[in-house]
């Protein structure tokens, strides 16, 4: 594992030589507005309230709105920005930038889901932001090819944020970045420079989302049964960003969203399954689909509401836990 | 449900009228220190390291020493203070107080763990501080209602507490207060004036700690098949103060640290399950011993490291829980 204090600009300048407009302004813009989330999310004690008040709705709305305004300013002041949608708005509309802007030769989309884990933000747990970067005009109904980046902003006891850069044409590869936020002066830190999964755990970890459902679904409870019996650890807060970053920093760990015949699939494909599987992959790990068991970046996304499940983490647990629910 | 913005000293004066050592220094001073701890941890980028480096005794210790560091100074700004003790520093010793500080007539003891969930800061999940004070010169070895009262420090997106009290001879009763703080002029407003779990919950929530013991517990594998048949969601992030603070805003949810003959019991019973159960049982709900089914607070801690398992939670899933594991 490298460990620098190495100023973000630098690193994205190794990175991304060749694509001015991502690295100088779209990147550096949306950790900016992280920054911006995190203080928000910060002075909003009200949402305490949201779990147990009528009020619920409102409350919530409020701090998804607030989040949701912070990165669609960043994005207005990106002239390479063609398209946005969000999980709170799921249509792909233009962008509008100051009179004047070009956009250039640089263009991209982006779709982002602004506050991931609403069940979670009453009782002060960690929550996150999913952004996703495609190049391009649209991020709908194009191959994973043109998935040119994706970012986690993590909202905890700390301000971090996990960012996964794959450049067109280089699909094996890629590399995903940890970093931590100096709030004095709104810079960003490369804590590691390339978060890598682990073939050799200390200890194993497992996520499993919708557990309820294990109640019929044979496979589920099978491989419920066999991480209990191999000693893997529970962790599973119920949000999608924590529960992946406890994986990259764990550097092991794998995370089960299951489809039942009951419970349809629960994660978006374009604002959740698409920028997790980049991060996950340039971390090294696996992302599949566990109705086909293909991978989630090899599935071009028609629209922007489809939703499906999603097994990820390191590629040994991911392929246990398909040969499990698929023996079902 | 009661929402206000009532400051903390109007509110600590309606409760504690004749503690005014208690009222105007002790626990404000602790949750000052809760600030404290809060800005040391956003500033601690380099836990992001603790989970996998080489190093991570030598960065949990730093953090954790921080933070017993802001909890002692406050205690030393506090004459009431006579002794105390810490997870990190399990023995009783007297407070150091500026010279010529007069104790005078009220006499506390502190018990605390300065930052509880050490393996879940690297990948910066909300974690907590557990503080107990009790009347006397002692905590070690006396009636339960000697404790008079408990905390809860919330360090995640934004900083929380929630504060036990109840007076020496109220057994029935005391109350659970949710505060929240307000960074910049590091005051704390009451959110909740009273805590209270509900009989009628939307939602049920378990939280299975140590659940590869199930393999080899019959009972506890029962119980995990009980929760999952019964439709209960799982939230399970390993900290015992977000675990528990969980079920405060939710209003519902059971925590279960079971004893089995392979795993010993877990938690420390000065430093966590009699704050723990104090804040429960102040909230309406309860706190038992798995090993035996008694309340937590009806026994006397002998020592400063003595351990136990914990069942606790809204008292139906409580008594749920205890017939099911009894009945192995």
């Amino acid at each position: 594992m490298t460990s620098t204090t190495q100023p973000l600009e630098a690193r994205l300048h190794a990175l991304l030589p060749s694509h001015p407009a991502l690295r100088t302004s779209l990147l550096p813009a949306l950790l900016t507005s992280f920054t911006q989330i995190a203080q928000t999310l910060r002075t909003s004690q009200r949402v305490a309230l949201a779990g147990s008040a009528n009020h619920f709705g409102d409350d919530q709305l409020n701090v998804d709105v607030s989040c949701e305004k912070h990165i669609r300013d960043a994005l207005e002041g990106c002239p390479s920005v063609v398209v946005a949608s969000s999980e709170e708005d799921p249509v792909e509309v233009a962008v509008a930038h100051a009179p004047g802007a070009q956009t250039g030769e640089e263009r991209y989309s982006v779709a982002f889901d602004p506050l991931d884990g609403s069940s979670i933000i009453a009782p002060n747990w960690t929550v996150g932001t999913i952004v996703g970067v495609w190049a391009g005009d649209t991020a709908v109904g194009v191959s994973s090819s043109q998935q040119i980046a994706s970012l986690f902003g993590v909202y905890g006891p700390r301000t971090t944020a996990y960012m996964a850069i794959r450049l067109p044409g280089q699909d094996d590869g890629g590399v995903c970045v940890e970093l931590g936020l100096n709030e004095d002066n709104r810079t960003w830190d490369v804590l590691r420079e390339k978060v890598t999964l682990t073939q050799e755990p200390k200890a194993r970890y497992f996520a499993p989302a919708n557990l309820r459902s294990a109640a019929y679904s044979e496979p589920y409870m099978d491989l419920i049964h066999h991480f209990i019996r191999e000693r893997y650890n529970l962790r599973y807060c119920g949000g999608l960003v924590p529960d992946l970053v406890h994986t990259f920093v764990k550097g092991h760990g794998v995370y089960v969203s299951p489809v039942t015949a009951r419970d349809g699939p629960k994660l978006r494909r374009l604002y959740e399954l698409l920028p997790v599987a980049l991060l996950m992959e340039c971390a090294g790990g696996r992302a599949v689909d566990p109705q086909d068991g293909r991978d989630v970046l090899d599935r071009v996304v028609r629209g922007t509401e489809e939703k499906g499940g999603l097994v990820c983490g390191n590629a040994e647990d991911v392929e246990m836990v398909m040969r499990t629910l698929r023996r079902g």
